[in-house]
């Protein structure tokens, strides 16, 4: 039976994004304590919500897109003043208080809010090379993870087929672009997947032939962290075999491979880890903006001239301590819980409470059984931090469902080398309608 | 470690297609005491077998896409004579005993064999009405049945955003055209999504309005089976609210439902059960097919002109006890053991056997806990009967570890009537390249 309808004098909140700042803030005005007071309607381009720090297993083959995607509606089913829609938001009017939304086919709807969050994330940046993108795929959504396992698994398959050893080398070689958290996690399982999961599967070529190249435009890997642990990250994938190049500046990308000022490295797959922007949406809230589009908010979270639309997690321009706020989860979901706390002191007539983000670490992990992690100024590297890597991100896996499958994957990943997903799908390809 | 390359005058065995036939005949071949006297290659268009009795699952986003798919390299690594390729065959001559295959982006290859094995399967067949293939997928790949779950979640979503009543019921209304196995199970299964599955998800309407009509144009459904069984079957399905109308044949679909007759069904999701063809590649091989394509062999299973060329499983046009073959796994596994045998015997001399079917019993399900299986005469309906699937299924997925993901998730999927793979996955329109 659907809930029964709110009046609709009680104030719409809508949210725009369902990814950790959007079902944070969801969450938290749909508690027992607000849940007659405001109406909710959250909207989002995909039907699920995603786990993103996950998002490199399925590209390279270890877990399944279910495994780490739950329906946003279904996460939100017990909160009776949630609707939860999938559209795309195609316009927003911040003073006219109204957002415009399409559906598959149908015509556009206007809705209109007493307050919004927004909360659409960032996008892969090209940085004025956007010819690039289509030989070198980012790795934000299911769908880039699906194209990206895709493209390996099928650089490997045509590595298998030729007859050609220029042809052969050009396939089997892997450029990831860009030094961070994606960057390194990608590099490194791309060189445990040719070093020992394909290891026996192909008969023209030995897998273990296939070369990964990291280019980090920076001096150092992992720039978010202290200097030692990316130092451990460096050690750590050239350990794997992989060809890390510091200070090293793309200059071209195309379909047959990267250049770097005079040096050309033929490749059939290159991987885009190099930078983000903010989603295009931001550009009509009539707020100033930084240079990645992020929004130059209150230290409330609210437009500078707009006290009803906040802005959540990665769009979010503000220094802390002299220095950005860090683009991971733990932003996200406490600025979602924040800004929800906030519309309800806004309609009880009481103060908003400005954002103060508490750092409960950040980790990464370099293929196998090997991590890093800085937590309060402690800094741990190797088997312990991986193990802290898979207890925390089996924990906050949303979807206690999902949090066992991803386990047992993992455990069996663990015991047998094996990747469980090694399946090419082409939605695209076979597609007739 | 590339396996050692086999003498260019070793017998060379091309397999064309890694189903169950085609799997069934790489291993026959690949056993230790016949692997030192051929060679063989085995081509499929895709990466994975897949294991097709439980695809309807997948499409009704009760498994995710690896579950029932395992890399053919994988299942066959250890086979250290045979060769797996993933290409496009373009073309046969049977007279020159050459194969024609393309990968991507490549240029053709030719691929010289001793002995030919033609495994390819089945494709949709619309009888001359193509153009209802875009608004009626059918289900025979892993491609097909993502973009079918993606119709049926698009569609609730779709129903959840619509302010048009009439929209909304169009949205709502789900026709599966075709009773045989694959139409009963994807009726069954989108009875229990829209009645149990989505029950509470919804704020806009109730997902128990949502219709499931099943049309058979024969006088009774499953018409494979005993007449007393396809009853059990019937009131199975009427029980779970399917609509079912037997005697009806199709007129026309197109985006806005199915005509049947003077009667229009407006519905946004059809989906195709309703006939099959043999895949393209059997006219080339210039031998005498019948009006599906199949191809009219020999009792060996060999051309009528050409011993060098076998054809497997759905692909052959032969009577037993005069009935056709079934189109099931086993004929599929029985006739790729026979065409090995026979072309290890032909090496050696020695005569070929002829075919013949050994039945194990066909069966299929019915929505939850319920399905109808023919086992050497018996018939048996209900839980037992379902239990019996279940534990069939999981035996012969071909792949250990597929076995205990599938199992899992249906041990979470009887106990919490959740899909676990709720996920729209739409590669072909997020992608830029």
């Amino acid at each position: 039976m659907p809930a029964p309808m709110l009046s609709p004098k009680i104030p719409h909140v809508v949210i725009l994004g369902g990814g950790f700042g959007g079902l944070a803030a969801a969450r938290a005005l749909g508690k027992r304590s607000t849940r007659g007071r405001v109406r909710v309607t959250l909207i989002d381009r995909q039907n699920h919500h995603l786990f993103q720090p996950l998002l490199y297993q399925v590209a390279t083959a270890a877990l399944s897109a279910p495994d780490i995607a739950s329906p946003i509606r279904k996460l939100l089913r017990k909160n009776a003043n949630t609707t939860v829609l999938m559209a795309d938001v195609t316009r927003i009017d911040p003073k006219a208080r109204v957002v415009v939304l399409r559906g598959e086919e149908e015509k556009e709807q206007e809705l209109a809010f007493d307050h919004l969050i927004v909360a659409t994330g960032m996008q892969n940046a090209y940085f004025g090379n956007d010819a690039w993108e289509a030989n070198a795929p980012g790795l934000k959504t299911l769908d880039e993870a699906l194209e990206i396992r895709s493209r390996i698994l099928r650089a490997f398959e045509g590595a298998e087929r030729t007859r050609d050893d220029a042809e052969r080398d050009k396939l089997l070689t892997f450029v990831v672009v860009g030094g961070g958290a994606t960057g390194v996690e990608l590099a490194g399982a791309l060189a445990e997947i040719a070093g020992k999961t394909l290891a026996r599967d192909f008969r023209n070529f030995d897998p273990k032939e296939s070369r990964v190249v990291l280019l980090e435009g920076g001096p150092r890997l992992l720039p978010a962290f202290d200097p030692k642990l990316s130092e451990k990250a460096l050690l750590s994938l050239r350990g794997l075999g992989v060809d890390v190049r510091l200070n090293t500046r793309v200059t071209n990308v195309d379909a047959n491979g990267v250049q770097i000022g005079d040096e050309f490295i033929p490749a059939r797959t290159t991987l885009w880890a190099a930078g983000l922007k903010a989603s295009g949406l931001t550009a009509q809230l009539g707020a100033p903006l930084d240079r990645a589009g992020r929004v130059k908010v209150n230290a409330d979270l609210t437009l500078p001239d707009n006290d009803r639309i906040s802005v959540l997690g990665d769009l979010i321009a503000l220094e802390q301590d002299g220095k950005p706020l860090p683009g991971v989860a733990q932003t996200a979901i406490q600025s979602g819980e924040l800004a929800a706390a906030n519309i309800v002191a806004s309609i009880d007539g009481k103060p908003r409470k400005n954002f103060h983000y508490s750092d409960r670490g950040s980790m990464a992990t370099i293929g196998r059984a090997s991590a890093i992690a800085e937590v309060k100024g402690l800094r741990i590297s190797g088997f312990i931090a991986w193990m802290m890597w898979l207890f925390i991100h089996v924990l906050f896996l949303v979807d206690f469902r999902n949090r066992l499958a991803v386990l047992f994957e993992w455990a069996w990943a663990y015991l047998t080398w094996q990747r469980s997903s090694r399946v090419i799908l082409a939605l695209n390809e076979n597609r007739k309608s």
